[in-house]
């Protein structure tokens, strides 16, 4: 086995797109790589709302990270937490033991902030991860449980009252769907209460919707939500969140129901790696994506702040991950054969799209613009054709082609500790 | 609406194979019937252990209560869990409310028993939910994670040590299942850990695996699990199980992950029925399935100890729990026609199944006996089509069909609140 020296041994923190297209670019390389995920699966962030919402299962967005990288001989993967870069020994350490790197990758990604209102946590639960989306699942589907159980009608008001905080594509997706399964899934299902009676509100406090969108496709928006009766507060500022509903501005509203689409923050290991971070926590990298004092260390994907050329900052999307990863790993390639004048890295911006519910979509791509039927096929076709792994897309394009003819979600199973009942259900007025 | 008297109420407790057997042979009926499980949906239980084994997905063997009852009008479906039963004044209480009734179906099932060893449940989890799958696909999966990550010797082999306790159906699938995933799934994705080196035990106390079959097919069961490299111990004892792993009789056994497929015991709702009950906590009902001193009350299913002609018990599967729910639907609808002498309740026995593996099962029809692929057909066609939707049903086969040809399980994802520790595992050395 051992013959010649060593091979330079890449440590790459985060299995989603950026690290995951680090680790594939790196096939064949003369290096040993070493991914380590504190999850064992890569997740297909952009149909999260999908399982939240009980039109996937998880396995159909979600695929273990050593499955993926099976054929790649120079990968080990592993399952673990970095704790902390020590950036002189070139060392990080996890929850489980050590490892020394020659290069480190940190692509850990961010996840959602309350704007110092942790507390609003538990009362708005946000949407990153499998367990996120779980915990939507049965916050939902039980609040139309509880609507039906219950007598009282205010109570039932607000059983049937959904408040979704953050007019981003996740809160708009979100909204969106939770009003097509209020008014076309459920009704037929119900005897006592009438789930197309609930109340969807989509609150944002900007101007305007999807505000990396042209304005004229946010009003387009705003109208395909509003006509699946949705309910859209722009220019609303959520003051408080607490077991009884939320305040928007001065006005209290009864909901027992509210999801947060509002914010994310870096992850906080990028305030362990010494160089200057933006408010939200992301890291300022080189042109290179390296460490300012160390060029042997990349930090890439949403926990990177990275500027282009008309001062705007590179969006955390997925695109914008993979092709960080793809770039690294060139940089390393290069550094391996001493190319010492690296051309920086450069986003190339792939459009913008989000989806809204049947046949309803926004699109941009350059000067071209889509909405409605044509924005929302381009949606499918691009999310079908980014999925990871060929049972995947064909186990999706089916449930979906079902959900379409019948309305129905195939995946509205509650499951969980606390299955039974709405986290902290107990605390409110009965 | 009120037009002439309220029909009478049916109260059904319990969404299981039972329950809504009864629910649906009561469609048309002139009565109102309100069913009453603590979960959203119903399980198609014998296929639980391909979620617990990453074969399937949760959606793909469960389908709301409530969806699969839509159509049925006369149908109210409630979340909540019965507490108690006041036979004297004919309701049921329950955490949210009470409701009364004119007949009481009681098809509360059955969960797993650790025959006063309760304090093995941690160590042992038991399979009767989608959570109890979510929890053993966890612990298997990350203790092949703990193996890769051991640099102990001992350590790994105990990480890589599986046991499962009861040689019932569960427990021989459970086996088969986990060897076909050392051996044929997971090697090429781990570097450092080998997992066709894994151990898989299955242990039962009894003389022979299967004992509700024939002893030949016993044999060939047992033969098709040791050619999949499960060791098989019959015969042997679990005298202790702790985190260091089980004793078989007096020999300890190094083994981290312990699966428990050996007992079950009923709802512990039976006891509160002023009925007899037999060692297992069942209702020992009249000929026809009601309460000796109730005859609007009926239980039926696993919670119902039923005695048949040649004085062995009813077994407590899907068929037999169907049966009995249609029957007793049937003696409700008799009873409305003022029909006083009912037939007693026949079980007719549809034969058994139990798989082991791929193209490996064993089954008996009446005097026919089958093992190996005839079998394991026999299995695949019969449990396809009992499955619940059609939907599920294409699902289920797409995944087989690409399990079958990949060797890949599509469902191996880590979720849960402890999704990057085994429980209790940091009472574990080291």
């Amino acid at each position: 086995m051992d013959e010649g020296p060593t091979p330079p041994h890449v440590v790459i923190l985060g299995g989603g797109f950026g690290g995951l297209a680090a680790a594939r670019k790196l096939a064949g390389a003369p290096v040993r790589i070493t991914l380590v995920d504190r999850r064992n699966h890569h997740l297909f962030q952009p149909l999260l709302y999908q399982v939240a919402t009980a039109g996937l299962s998880a396995p159909s967005i979600a695929a273990p990270l050593r499955q993926i990288l099976r054929r790649q001989d120079n990968v080990t993967v592993l399952l673990d937490e970095a704790l902390e870069v020590d950036l002189a020994a070139r060392r990080v350490r996890f929850e489980h033991g050590t490892l020394d790197y020659d290069f480190l990758i940190v692509a850990t990604g961010a996840t959602h902030a309350y704007f110092g209102h942790d507390e609003w946590a538990r009362w708005a639960p946000g949407l990153k991860t499998l367990d996120d989306a779980f915990a939507i699942r049965r916050r939902v589907l039980l609040a139309f449980e509880r609507a039906e159980r219950e007598t009282d009608a205010d109570q039932r008001r607000a059983w049937l009252t959904f408040v979704v905080v953050g007019g981003g594509p996740t809160g708009v997706e979100l909204a969106g769907t939770l009003a097509e399964i209020a008014r076309h899934t459920l009704p037929r299902e119900f005897r006592r209460s009438d789930p197309s009676a609930a109340r969807v509100l989509l609150v944002e406090a900007g101007p305007r919707l999807l505000a990396a969108f042209d304005p004229a496709l946010s009003a387009k928006a705003q109208r395909q939500l509003e006509e699946l009766g949705v309910e859209v507060r722009t220019g609303t500022a959520v003051t408080a969140i607490d077991g009884d509903g939320v305040c928007l501005g001065d006005t209290p509203l009864a909901a027992y129901t509210v999801l947060w689409a509002a914010g994310v923050a870096a992850s906080p290991l990028g305030r362990q790696l010494g160089a200057p971070i933006d408010r939200a926590g992301r890291v300022r990298v080189a042109g290179d994506l390296s460490l300012p004092a160390h060029p042997d260390v990349f930090v890439i994907g949403d926990l990177a702040c990275v500027e282009r050329g008309d001062g705007t900052l590179v969006p955390g999307v997925a695109p914008a991950a993979k092709q960080m990863g793809q770039y690294v790993a060139g940089r390393i390639r290069g550094r391996l054969d001493a190319d010492s004048t690296p051309a920086p890295f450069h986003y190339k911006d792939q459009g913008a799209l989000a989806t809204i519910g049947r046949m309803a979509a926004v699109a941009q791509f350059g000067r071209l613009r889509l909405s409605g039927p044509p924005a929302w096929w381009v949606w499918l076709v691009a999310h079908i054709y980014f999925l990871i792994g060929f049972r995947n897309r064909l186990v999706v394009l089916l449930d979906w082609a079902w959900a379409y003819w019948t309305y129905q979600r195939h995946a509205r199973i509650v499951t969980g500790a606390d299955a039974d009942a709405v986290p902290a259900a107990d605390e409110r007025p009965s």
